[in-house]
């Protein structure tokens, strides 16, 4: 089984890193030179678009849907496909475009498979992202090995891959409304010059256990945000998602609206490029707490 | 050392089994006889408030600022009240009603300790309450036996009472917003006909663990609200404590106001006395799921 | 008729200027003494507060519950007031304080009426103010000559006295809500290098004409607060009292809470004192259009 | 001077109307029949859309982005036009779609003007428009007679077509919010028993006259939403565009948020094609007042 992989971002060349690991050969692609040469020294073979598409599988860690969307639906890259060649996208794209190449490929006779990956680069580094399947049954039992490569637990949501999508959307909008929730409830201690740390220690002991509010919880405590999993701009992105989301669906999302609202705050403020926790600064600000 | 103990509603009737349960006489009053009887059943005296105020030690679990202040504050009964008698007060309330006791409290000679609680009755039955304490810390102190049979394990803030109700308010704060959010994401599987209960499992297999998320995220997509363990009219109540004490602090808190609102809907709606997590009803219904 | 004046502020200094105009005598009185002495010199007497109580007829221009509340309500003022006298209030109370004003004097055998005001300090003193009027007919009909003094127009609204408070409070409802949008909708025009007067000169051509839009957009848009014609703080308190009334009717008032946000960030950088279309730097700053 | 004109919605209908009034000839094209016959009927000429490209003139009334952008940039179409020619697009559509336009004629050797109106098709019909004008000055010139026959005024707003987008959107966004705000308030007379109109007649009086207040007011008043001049579902599109712009200029604009969720509310309970006031019934649906 040939495999092929486009886009070696951090969590790219994480997932490739382990593939090579486990044993799979990879053919590689990336807009940029250097982290195909890591990954070549790691045993990859670096590849062109076409020889990528030329491949059994297909895998896809790209960070949008206007960089998705191209690639994925090239026509003439996908000419180059063999029948019945899979594509497993493992971005946090819209449901919308995941419909779109679903339909696609299967009019081409091609199989589209849906794997947002829960985790940041840390976390694919480890091997221990959950990944959220869906797709043709017959599609993902091809995948699978590699999927469990990639991530410690799956989800095998349904036959639909915008049904992963939309459950990845969401997860991260759950991520999203708890950092909001957290930067203000530790921008209210420190106006009450009391310490963040005090409170999140008291709701981290019981109440809110697991990755999220523990770990995000003290960086936020202590507004260290480095170093920077994943990008302010990218969660602007995945909350913008959650809310186009809710619209297609009839439901008004006014929590979202408001994390939103403090993600432009923060890239109005040239934060685009942190950690999305630093979202935490644009709720600071709003309490007068940057001031000298 | 006598104790007394004001307030018998579902959190006070557990503290007061516990505290009997521990081998520590309590006189007890209520509004209402009932709780009164069966407590006395377990061995308590019931007394008149006068009677209550002549103890050492005081405790009391009343469910709003109205309710407290009425009593907390009432010149006739603190007139009766020995020198250095201590108040615990359990109550979730403003800080601002609690800076109030504190320093008429410390005018009369006496001493007042916050001592708000996390968890529910059934939490409080258990023993297992988290205590957050503050207040001067010869009279926590005293004290600290009796808490540490109402509670699992206390925190000691500080010596300002105030400190602890503000914590307090933003636990629970974070709590509210985290129903918000999972009721908004619920809200979008289902009308996007997708299992709510998967997205919960997904969610709090690692990202989301403790107490908040599993419980309450498994009854949301469940909408299963019984047994009324925390009523909505409550959880609008400290929302507004949470938006208050933002205010006087400076804090803009966009993401409780959103969720102040979906409680006002919920009441103008009939459901005050349902379990606050009902407000996922509000949410639903903005999304039209509720149309036949 | 004995008339007697409580509070002399830019607003009630205006009102009383004009009685006196008119021919009215009015017994006068203030905490502090400058305005006092500038009413007396225009042919006002100053009393103390024993005084202005014993008049058959009673205004007051108060700033805000806190202020109002007690004087309105001392039992030891009221009992000095003669039968049937008619206390005449024109501040923006809660309508919570309203009612229980009403009630206590008609226990009282004396009258309270309703009578909050539209328009600023410079339309106060212009008599172009528009009063808002609710309360038992007969009293009305009584201090309706001097209502007629003091405004350009008055609505009989009915005679329960908060319902005159409860439009008053919507009214000021509609300008805070109509000022943020205003900062919304030229701060994007600012931000996307246009003139935001442009903007405020086509939608005040045909759409929006009348005293808010033309003027304050025009203020607005050029980021020119002075004179303080009304403050920030107050605009503040205003919305409150709008989020307050809505909550006690069961209306969620979203717009509100985001407005009071805006009020809540510029009172936390100390703009508590400049004028309420100040409000518009809160929302600047939150589009980075403050950095250098 | 060949004229052709696209779209015979409501608003395109009536601008052709007074186009044939005024003596221009005018080709005319529509997705369905009846329009164009009832414009042959006034005197215009049916044409398919190669004719309509082959006019000096083009003018078009499309009602959104996906409408306009497919026809707009169609290539095949653009081949046809003659050198120099003008395409006048009279559509509420997004500036990034306007920039798009102009740059793509632009290349061409073709004209873009952007031309967005401010008025319904009533105020249409009656040759009243408002109309924002930006694009090259020449172009501007040679459209400007027919400009001024469908508006009653129009504003150059400058060289760069999606400055006149910009200030539309924005308009729209003034007057999206004011319903808002009216049906907040409103919301709030008829829960406190008071009438809605009473509210309105007071604020129409002087504070907030001209166009929007006083007639949308009333009818949000009256809660009587017919005739449908501005479908629910193209106001919603008009705040989407509205936040789309800020967030693309760095401004968060938590009213629209606010507003938009209204409106997606409104449209979850099948109210897309109803009058854009009928967003007052989402309102009163989140106070209960929708219950029998």
């Amino acid at each position: 089984m040939q495999i092929g992989f486009i886009g070696l971002g951090a969590m790219g060349s994480a997932m490739v890193t382990n593939l090579l690991a486990a044993g799979h050969p990879v053919r590689v692609w990336n807009r940029s030179p250097e982290p195909v040469r890591e990954m070549t020294d790691r045993g990859a073979t670096a590849a062109d678009l076409a020889e990528i598409y030329a491949c059994d599988v297909v895998l896809s860690a790209l960070s949008d849907d206007g960089a998705v969307g191209g690639l994925l639906l090239d026509e003439e890259l996908l000419a180059v496909a063999p029948p019945g060649a899979v594509h497993v996208n493992t971005a946090t794209i819209s449901t919308e475009l995941a419909a779109r190449a679903h339909q696609r490929y299967s009019e081409l006779g091609l199989r589209y498979v849906a794997a947002p990956v829960l985790g940041n680069s840390e976390v694919a580094r480890a091997g221990n992202l959950t990944v959220l399947v869906a797709g043709e049954a017959e599609a993902i039992a091809v995948v699978q090995p590699l999927i469990d490569v990639i991530g410690r637990r799956s989800w095998t949501i349904g036959d639909q891959p915008p049904q992963a999508n939309l459950l990845k959307i969401l997860v991260n909008y759950l991520i999203a409304c708890s950092i909001g929730a957290m930067a203000e409830a530790t921008t209210v201690t420190e106006a009450a010059e009391l310490d963040p740390k005090l409170l999140i220690d008291i709701v981290t002991d019981q109440l809110f256990t697991g990755v999220v509010f523990p770990n995000y919880g003290r960086m936020i405590a202590a507004r260290e945000y480095e170093p920077v999993a994943f990008k302010l701009a990218l969660g602007h992105k995945d909350v913008n998602l959650a809310l186009d989301t809710g619209q297609a669906h009839g439901v008004p999302l006014p929590l979202g609206a408001v994390v939103r609202d403090a993600f432009i705050d923060a890239m109005a403020h040239g934060q685009s490029d942190q950690h999305w926790l630093a979202v935490t600064e644009a709720v600071r600000r709003r309490a007068g707490l940057d001031r000298g």
